[in-house]
């Protein structure tokens, strides 16, 4: 349909890269904020690792299995609309036909510009109704087998964005020493995802590295803030 | 454009409501299931709500402030590939017309049918780029002052939210009496949450009540286990 050349400079990030890049974003930021926050209190490490990794299973679990559930009705909200739409076709045409004009109406087109298209769509109605979805519900029909994929990468990306920031208060032996470690190790690991982030979504890398680091930081100073005054 | 009937069967969320929900949904559940996972621990209810606050402040940056810079980012992408479509419908309107065609033969329109359209557009440039950043690129143009007021509404309802299976660790002297009463609640809230959310997004109420307390249920119950396996 396109040109490669085209294609390439409207080039967006495949799914799995969206589903990595939504786990991961969370994973580094809400474990390592939770921890530094922690680490103004007087606990032990053990408890603060303890925490991260409760807060891992908690995210990874609730990211994941609330992006495999939201897509599985997904697609079944895709599924009974469309059933309504084959419906209208068939049993109320002229008002279908009257939403098609709507729509071509929008972008300036004439009856008689419009009225090759409505005879060409009552002769093809799966080609109608595919036309229906997109442009009058904006609705891009899913893919059933990608909602178990897509909620194991986000959950696993999760899971290893997590384990970053909370790996130094599993070897260090006190929360004053692993702090700054985990600070130094987390907004680096922020601003080489963000970065890599950029390059895949079509945002400036720098820029999208900086953001993604301000995100952590912002996050992990309101944390600190919060558990020393409520600690 | 549509009789009031139709529109109304068609009804889907408004994004108010959208951004009650996304912040809703994780604030019951994170902070619900890290303060069960700490339950299992011998740690003090005082830590419990620390780390619970610290989460809630965390979660509820790192999704507004998230939240907000991809909607800038998204306004931005949306301008750079509308300047890239006017450049191209003014430089190169061949190929342009082609990727009009492209989309209409999709739908089993003939070359015939579809040069009206074509003809129309080039006599209405502007339609013709709404055309293109709608129909070929699927880009809707984004309302640039959305983006705080849905970061603000998204931390709001993660802080409400998180709020709700953390008191009972405020009130109660310990973490063996605070979490019972901690579970009750939640499971309570977000059952009544999934059920309002079902009616706003189409979803069935209770399908939707039973699968948002089956995803705080299980993100409790996975924080809970790994937090006695590994304190």
């Amino acid at each position: 349909m396109h040109r490669p050349v085209h294609e390439e400079h409207h080039f967006t990030a495949g799914e799995t890269v969206r589903d990595i890049v939504i786990g991961m974003s969370d994973g580094l930021t809400v474990p390592f904020a939770l921890a530094a926050g922690l680490s103004s209190t007087a606990v032990a490490t053990s408890i603060i690792v303890t925490a991260g990794l409760a807060e891992i299973a908690a995210g990874s679990i609730a990211m994941g299995l609330g992006g495999y559930l939201a897509a599985r009705s997904d697609a079944e909200h895709y599924a009974s609309e469309k059933a309504r739409e084959e419906r209208e076709v068939e049993v109320v045409p002229q008002a279908e036909e009257d939403e098609v004009s709507a729509v071509f109406r929008e972008y300036g087109l004439t009856e008689a510009e419009i009225a090759p298209v409505l005879r060409s769509f009552r002769e093809r109605p799966d080609a109608w109704v595919d036309f229906m979805m997109r442009f009058e519900l904006n609705l891009e029909e899913p893919d059933p087998r990608r909602a178990l994929s897509s909620a194991l990468t986000i959950a696993g990306a999760y899971i290893v964005g997590g384990l970053i920031p909370l790996s130094p208060y599993m070897v260090l032996p006190t929360a004053s020493a692993a702090l700054p470690v985990s600070v130094t190790v987390t907004i680096a690991a922020l601003s080489v995802f963000g970065y890599v982030k950029g390059r895949f979504t079509g945002t400036r890398p720098w820029r999208s590295a900086l953001q993604t680091a301000l995100i952590g930081g912002a996050a992990a100073a309101a944390a600190f803030l919060i558990a020393r005054v409520f600690a």
